[in-house]
């Protein structure tokens, strides 16, 4: 099971870290990782068998369509403590063979970070962007083109 | 490296058959199986890894770019002597997963058709039509719009 799990997470996984826009915070942002792997409703066994396997996260049901007219289903990971003993010590015994493995070093990165308390940081949430950005993903996090980014990345330059 | 190998082709991998007009061939149109496993060229060696372990297949250089702006790879395997000698006992000794398991359920039963010539028959062909049509695909096969197809299937539920 395990190397049919590593194969599975090269393909359709996803080690993701999103910043979110969170008032409730000291600074104003939240940190959200998660471990993901997406697929098609019809493969939903497969999902729950990765489920059982890590003995923790969940499946939920996307209303979005895939190619096949199938709804999305997401087994996802976002409790930090799961993360951190069973998904983590999982992929660092097995290591992926992807490309991915990169994005799976720099979740751990961002993990460890969080876990230190640097998530609540503006400098500690400016590194996880920085993570961030260099993972395998489209866009820049809104974070660093947030005003108050830009003002204090002049103000360090200026020093 | 046996898991791993299903868990990536129920994630990545495809078992595929298109039907394309071949003037040369004796019913016009030529079947053609392939089992493909697509990447960006940053997981180049996952790819080399399989192709390896296969003892077979061809990578190839895509230049259309995935959602990452890089070049897709596909490891393609198309020799029908290979599909059968390599690809089939393997996938059947080590089961698929998610719902690709049918696909190649239905790639298999094409490639018997083919073995025993059913491939150069309108019938035959026919046949190999409506197993592609069951497939994991957004669209039947032209084949079974085509002009000669539709009279003869009126002509056969006519009889």
């Amino acid at each position: 099971m395990s190397g049919w799990i590593v194969g599975f997470t090269d393909g359709e996984g996803c080690f993701s870290v999103s910043l979110i826009r969170n008032a409730t915070t000291k600074i104003g942002w939240q940190v959200f990782p998660e471990f993901v792997i997406t697929q098609g409703a019809k493969s939903r066994t497969a999902l729950e068998e990765i489920q059982t396997f890590f003995e923790c996260g969940r499946i939920y049901e996307n209303r979005r369509y895939d190619n096949h007219r199938e709804h999305l289903l997401r087994y996802c990971v976002r409790s930090l403590r799961e993360l951190r003993e069973r998904i983590i010590p999982f992929f660092q015994r097995y290591e992926l063979k992807t490309h991915k493995k990169n994005d799976f070093k720099k979740f751990c990165e961002i993990i460890s970070l969080i876990e230190n308390g640097h998530h609540s940081t503006h400098e500690g949430v400016t590194k996880i962007a920085y993570h961030i950005s260099e993972m395998n993903r489209k866009s820049k996090p809104k974070f660093l083109e947030s005003s108050e980014t830009t003002r204090r990345t002049l103000e360090t330059e200026m020093i």
